[in-house]
């Protein structure tokens, strides 16, 4: 396979998203985020927010709150049949293109499958507070709050379908603080390796 | 405090210690390392060898395996009396000049104290066998074993004095894998960041 594909994982709130998509104009690539979302959707014929929110988080209250709850979809819980067709999307557009992939577990999904960089961006409590604020508003929980519980799901959520310990340096190419090398640099680099 | 210190916490056999030498002469300032242990050396009265291998590791056979053996230096055990000695000079260093720390939780001990640029060098399994194999030669314990034992050692040293996770990327502010994107890369974007 020649395309090469940068993945992007992020903390929520870290701007990482914005740095995948910094770095794919500048490369003159494709960055899936949103796209990759809608071509989810399509393909699985689930709402887009339900995908956003499971297709990276645990539910509110873990697993086995939505393990009786949830339908079924050919026998596999909503839930991993969202999985599965995230991976086989994500297979497909590494096979197509060179281009940058937000979130989603790519990281795992394409290891040894494609020629990867594999990026971690994240920032500070305080700067991920500061920007979810000035991006979404603010709402009854502190924006601590709302972080911690984001961090714990997503966490929680790559554990379960990769068997790994989710922020762990060793598991990337280059992992970089968004919040104080800004992101510009953090886009400069991520370009300059590619 | 004026001066810009950049600290280097590596994993064993990645290469992280010619990282920080290659990107002190690439900057002009000085770097850390061998001199940082003759200065603890000298202060303490400790041999140098005692110093590299107990400034930045525990004990084989963990903490308890010395704490009876292990004599004491004004009621303090040699390990925390090293380890006082230790962070007494990186403060001073830091004070003095810029230039960069390899090791010795610098990253910790000057964390708030001076104006930082944290890094961490990683490297995979495969990689660092090769790289100590060609530097230390081999021995009668697998190059693997040698590093996971080295690992170990230093992660729990690093949380006994700092009680933090060792190799959590969100401790840095950047953190590369030396392996895949060469020596020279690492240094260029590290200076790039100073």
């Amino acid at each position: 396979m020649a395309n090469r594909i940068i993945t992007i994982s992020r903390e929520f709130g870290s701007g990482g998203r914005t740095v995948g998509k910094m770095t794919a104009e500048k490369l003159g690539i494709h960055c899936y985020d949103n796209e990759l979302l809608e071509k989810i959707a399509e393909e699985s014929g689930l709402a887009k927010e339900y995908i956003a929110e499971r297709g990276e988080y645990t539910p509110r209250g873990g697993w086995l709150a939505t393990a009786f709850a949830d339908r079924s979809v050919n026998g596999l819980s909503v839930q991993d049949y969202l999985w599965t067709v995230q991976r086989k999307l994500i297979l497909e557009l590494a096979e197509q293109e060179s281009c940058v992939i937000v979130g989603r577990c790519a990281d795992y999904i394409l290891d040894g499958k494609a020629d990867l960089l594999k990026v971690f961006v994240y920032a500070s409590m305080e700067k991920r507070a500061e920007r979810i604020v000035k991006l979404y508003g603010e709402t009854s929980e502190t924006p601590e709050k709302r972080l911690k519980d984001k961090d714990k799901r997503r966490a929680a959520y790559y554990q379960f379908y990769t068997d790994m310990e989710w922020g762990k340096a060793q598991h990337y190419h280059i992992a970089v603080d968004s919040g104080t090398l800004g992101i510009d640099r953090c886009v400069d680099i991520i370009a300059s390796l590619y």
